[in-house]
């Protein structure tokens, strides 16, 4: 017989239908038993009499042959998508015996600290609320991916593996290449920039890697970054409204597409009012020192307490949880960034801040080749280790602006997540790549090599 | 003034249209010029007097007033898109100047070896036939999306950081990663296994990396992988099944999508007759020594050659450029292949070949927990190096099978490209990772480290 899929099931009343699925619960009632039976289309009920899943317990997988039956009106779960019928079980067959659980699977959040989570993750990763995490955030990479498909960009995959890290930094990941260092990524910036001499408009879903030397809740070593590049603009103006359209086409399709995985978190899509407001760092900091008191005006950023006191007031002055700031120091910024000609000491860079954190960064880079030659000079680098990027601006490239957004962090402030790890299925930090990395390769072993 | 797009100028005959792109081509005449204007929407003609382009070369970022006119019948050029019109410039304003090109891109192809083109990787990707070969390969893996999610598939983005080598091997790059040794990940077969558990069908668009100790015209150290997994199968015929409807929806989209870019190289899809052909591996050999007289029938695998001519015998007996062999030895393959009951010695394990080559493997895997642990303990494997893993089989996991396409390959195979270095936008071996690497670390230097 031909499986039936269990969202189908309400289309098949009086039919015997084969059923195949994980035991999401069993309810045990002696000589009967009912049986919530788990595929990817959803849950069903089945009423089985105990003898037949004698034995049987959660997470097992089981073929059931039965047939599907309407609920009395009185008897209707609401709650479940198939709430309205019940399959009567004819044949049980246990396909795939699971052990016992460690931890109740069943309750509408799992009852273990994340840590224990993480290390159980293959097992977790099948609750409920915890998969549609992750069915959300595959809506937000495909629309990021259709909403610049609709504007002409086009696609590129991005490399991992890269010959040089040309502004340094210790947060890089080292490999061992044949008989040369190489390293990971931490963002395919120069790449998706020299593209635009080729094909205009680019984006690209890509991982970029980060050797973060602590344990936070919002930093992993590998994350999914959503990277846009485009030439041809006309003010850096240009590259807040191509974002904010991206968010904006983001939010409405997780709005269309995750009633239900938005409703599981209690969750509301963050307010962007008409038109997501955009201010410079300098008078973001006045507007804190202002409201708070606390005077950052001097300072190079803004501080974790000021993002989100910055996130509050554009809230609460233009009902938008999402504010762009422009205007970072030039100076303090990677070489490419396009000094704004008026007060060339800030550039055209801009941050886009929601709900009290950064999800994204962008902004004007430069694309006459002679001042890149300048800010190479200037920031210390070597040519040969950005050939291919100076080679594409050596011959011709449009001005150009591009933005990343975080997959993960988007994915977390959406669904208000406390940790980003929640947001990743098999989340890397320093302590962990999978398992506990200090359980099969003690530090002292290591240390020694 | 706002910008049109070169594609539209067809449709504004008689109007003044401020256009921005490359110089792609110029032919000087004295007193008159023609430029060949390029964005990314395509190429049009531009009529332009001596003095007002003066100077100006191929790759130069313009920006171009004037006016669209109807091309007199004859003049009308049927190989351009925009051949029915020409644009009379008013005004030419030069945005960014490029260099003196090292070849000419104006040829059909470019008349430089490989290596060089590389060097100039920049550069040469914006020639029309190099920039076709990516928007061929995006047509392939977003086909490849669509097919699946059509089919309730789930993507998933696959990590690149592993904490072990369950299967050894040398061809694996090592990143030191705080205290600890973790590696790239070769495939991201275990992950795509284990999640099968949860979400019943997965899919990823993903990095693989392999320290391939050669340099060879088919392998890549990072190449992009088009990797599948699904559950509840009824036999290995699913496998093949699913991976034949994913080919052929690929191919037509190819077809349909991309007719101009498969003319530019003369290129025409594989024949697939109405089924692909599916054969044993020994059948292979037995056929291939009949044909040949070669005996290679003990042979554990196809050599490149034993490819060549099974591929050949399909498309002369069965019409199709295409065919499944199954059936490889199971000791030779790893831990998690399913053999067959009837003939153990051999597995249900599948690959695809076309026009000689390897196009694809897969095949059904073990997900009976105890069998797993019986071959993780035969292959000699640690328990421990796979715990995410078998921490899913643990908890029960039904029939399950899957298969790979690398996108490089496929791209290559469609487009009939020599060297798969082609159908990569930043190629890396063992020698180059955008740059030839002993340029910047020469390797007396990093063989001391």
């Amino acid at each position: 017989m031909e499986r039936t899929l269990i969202k189908e099931t309400t289309q098949k009343i009086g039919e015997t239908v084969l059923l195949k699925g994980w035991i999401d619960t069993k309810r045990d009632h002696g000589k009967i038993a009912f049986i919530d039976l788990r595929d990817r289309t959803g849950i069903v009920q089945v009423f089985a009499q105990g003898s037949q899943v004698e034995g049987l317990h959660a997470e097992d997988v089981i073929y059931i042959t039965g047939t599907v039956q309407a609920r009395p009106e009185k008897l209707i779960n609401p709650k479940l998508e198939t709430g309205t019928v019940e399959v009567v079980a004819e044949k049980v067959e246990l396909v795939s015996k699971a052990a016992e659980l460690p931890f109740d699977m069943s309750k509408e959040d799992i009852e273990a600290e994340l840590p224990i989570q993480l290390d159980y993750r293959s097992l977790v990763l099948r609750h409920k609320k915890i998969k549609s995490i992750f069915k959300v955030q595959q809506v937000i990479i495909d629309s990021f991916r259709e909403a610049l498909k609709a504007k002409d960009f086009l696609e590129f995959q991005a490399p991992s593996i890269i010959s040089s890290v040309p502004e340094g930094g210790a947060e890089v990941f080292k490999v061992k290449y044949f008989d040369y260092e190489t390293y990971l990524s931490q963002s395919p910036q120069l790449y998706k920039s020299l593209l635009v001499g080729a094909f205009e408009r680019v984006f690209s879903v890509n991982k970029i890697f980060r050797a973060e030397p602590s344990v936070t809740s919002r930093h992993l070593t590998e994350a999914t970054s959503l990277d846009a590049e485009f030439g041809f603009i006309d003010s850096y103006q240009d590259v807040l409204d191509m974002q904010e359209y991206v968010v904006r086409y983001i939010f409405r399709q997780v709005e269309e597409k995750c009633a239900a995985e938005l409703k599981l978190f209690n969750a509301t899509l963050p307010n962007l009012a008409d038109k997501i407001p955009m201010i410079k760092l300098r008078e973001a900091q006045e507007i804190i020192f202002k409201r708070t008191g606390r005077d950052c005006r001097n300072e190079k950023d803004l501080s974790p307490e000021d993002e989100r006191e910055i996130c509050k007031w554009s809230a609460e002055t233009h009902g938008s949880d999402l504010i762009f700031i422009s205007h970072f120091l030039s100076d303090k910024k990677p070489f490419y960034v396009y000094p704004d000609p008026d007060e060339p000491e800030f550039a055209y860079s801009v941050d886009l801040l929601g709900r009290g954190v950064e999800w994204s960064s962008g902004g004007q880079r430069l694309n006459d080749y002679q001042t890149i030659l300048e800010h190479v000079k200037k920031w210390g680098l070597k040519e040969e280790d950005i050939e291919l990027y100076l080679q594409s601006f050596r011959y011709g490239v449009p001005p150009l602006a591009g933005f990343a957004l975080g997959a993960e962090r988007m994915t977390m402030q959406i669904l208000g997540l406390k940790n980003i790890r929640e947001a990743t299925l098999f989340p890397r930090d320093m302590e962990r790549v999978d398992i506990r990395l200090s359980t099969v390769q003690p530090k002292e072993k290591t240390k020694q090599q």
